[in-house]
């Protein structure tokens, strides 16, 4: 089959070659993958950075989706037989910038007849963190949140999520014309970070409306400037490094208004979860997945050209995902 | 009396006058000081940093020691009169740095007959922090600590506190001749943040006695420095900021490494206490007040030469206190 492999992470380019096709272990089901995005944790796997390591050469991809073709893994796997689904790499294996792809049963799910293969590609990432987040924020009692990088696809989600489950969300972009953006979107809160007044506008709204939670994608002394403005015992959520800086806090705000730092990682959280909660999230967010969820594709490319796929990305990232297709349709 | 007062927080300049002698309200004692230190805490306040705000002019000091002549509180603040205490400032009014203050009885601890008021002036803050954070790392189960700036008078309580109580503790400094000075005190661990390696050494040290929790009071890059060489599931408690810069951590090790932060306030600590506990706690600290937990003194100053009792500390603050004095003895 042919698959884009990362050999080397010093050198960290990526080739498109023939490689055996993969073989199932217990519990595996084999998919046939139709597309899969460039995520953010993608390239920081790229970088050596990601919270799993993997042995090289390994294929990239935490992402897809496809149809399930073979199965080695009992009642649920055999199920899944020619199914549509998304579909996650599994731990330790290749990942889904190839044409095929053997991953855990439980990492597979099926997707419902609404969503097409393109939309379900980008379920397991996105969706799911922003349902994820929300669902954490209520289970908590706040009553909303500030978000970073709310002009970010996964930060549209949480904001139009945010309406729909009649939560507050304070929006911060970090361009004047993402403003315009997100409020013709029916965002309600949005405030541009590199603005005058931008700190003051924040401490208004977030006192206003009593939000002690906040969800940084960004860091760097964004973080800091979002947490000082905040009241005190708010906490800040980190669950994204787009500055590449780390994360910052006035140690005199920590101390004297009780704020509070912590990270977030989806594939921990679900973890936690079990099968049938996993499975009615999944089906929840599909439900969604045509109207707040939904992904906005920028470009299809496919495998051999995945060096040209992540130029674009990293250039135009807020301007769509960039689907990897075996076959572009 | 003598005061030393604060008028203006743009411009703070301090200056020495005689003002009106305190009136007592309900609840209240009069303590004629007979020492109060200089401490960090007091430094931020100056700086208009402090998490209580005052109203101008104001006396500076927020701890001392002296004899109460008055009372307007009671049982308890009768039972004081005669008594040599430690005590505290009024959380809305003027604070030790004069000949008399006015404060809640709540705020005044009589002192044991072995303790002289010069280790009692130190009482209520370095002391005190450091029974509240090892009593806190207790409670939560940690077998022992990281602390940065070790070095500093509580840094050196902490780790004589930690031997007593048999926890271990990973001692941090920042300059070589700092390692020797506490190996000689008899501190096990003993890391030099400057010299090359460091990280390595804390990381294995870490990971070798299963440590989670650290103490900082630092601030700025070593903070995340320190974080990031800790184990999985570790908490940063921020006490300080005497790097003057705003606390660091990596977004990937707050998300993959579930890595935590967040900030500690004795005042706010201790008003959770019940007064018995707080009395038994300034208690077993004062039983220690001339062994772990005593105060180096390295100058007295009348309340005239503030400023230079200021500068003083600026340039020297690690080798010990410096004590404002109405009657220098």
């Amino acid at each position: 089959m042919l698959a884009v492999l990362l050999k080397d992470f010093k050198n960290p380019s990526l080739s498109v070659e023939k490689i055996p096709d993969p073989t199932l272990k217990p519990g595996q089901v084999l998919v046939k993958m139709a597309a899969a995005p460039i995520n953010p944790s993608d390239l920081i796997f790229l970088r050596n950075q990601y919270g799993v390591k993997k042995k090289l050469p390994v294929v990239p991809g935490f992402e897809g989706s496809g149809t399930v073709v073979a199965s080695n893994a009992g009642f649920y796997g055999r199920w899944l037989v020619g199914k549509r689904v998304a579909c996650r790499a599994p731990e330790d294996g290749n990942g889904t910038w190839a044409e095929y792809m053997a991953t855990d049963s439980k990492g597979v799910v099926p997707l419902i007849k609404e969503v097409t293969l393109e939309q379900g590609a980008s379920l397991l990432v996105n969706p799911l963190t922003a349902w994820a987040l929300l669902t954490l924020a209520k289970k908590e009692k706040h009553r909303g949140f500030v978000q970073t990088a709310a002009a970010s696809a996964l930060g549209q989600m949480m904001e139009r999520l945010s309406r729909r489950w009649r939560m507050v969300s304070i929006n911060i972009v970090r361009r004047r014309e993402q403003v315009e953006r997100l409020k013709k979107d029916g965002a309600v809160h949005v405030l541009d970070s590199s603005a005058p007044g931008f700190e003051e506008q924040l401490h208004v709204l977030s006192e206003r409306y009593k939000i002690r939670l906040a969800f940084d994608a960004v860091g760097g002394d964004l973080t800091s400037r979002v947490a000082s403005a905040m009241p005190p015992g708010s906490k800040v959520i980190v669950y994204g490094a787009l500055a590449g800086e780390n994360c910052q806090m006035s140690p005199l705000s920590l101390i004297f208004e009780d704020k509070k730092m912590e990270g977030f990682w989806l594939s921990q959280w679900v973890k936690k979860l079990g099968f049938w909660r996993k499975m009615s999230m999944a089906y929840g967010a599909q439900k969604l997945l045509s109207s707040d969820l939904s992904t906005h594709i920028q470009a299809r490319y496919p495998l051999e050209k995945v060096e040209d796929a992540i130029a674009l990305y990293k250039e135009k990232r807020t301007e769509g995902k960039i689907l990897l297709m075996p076959k572009v349709l």
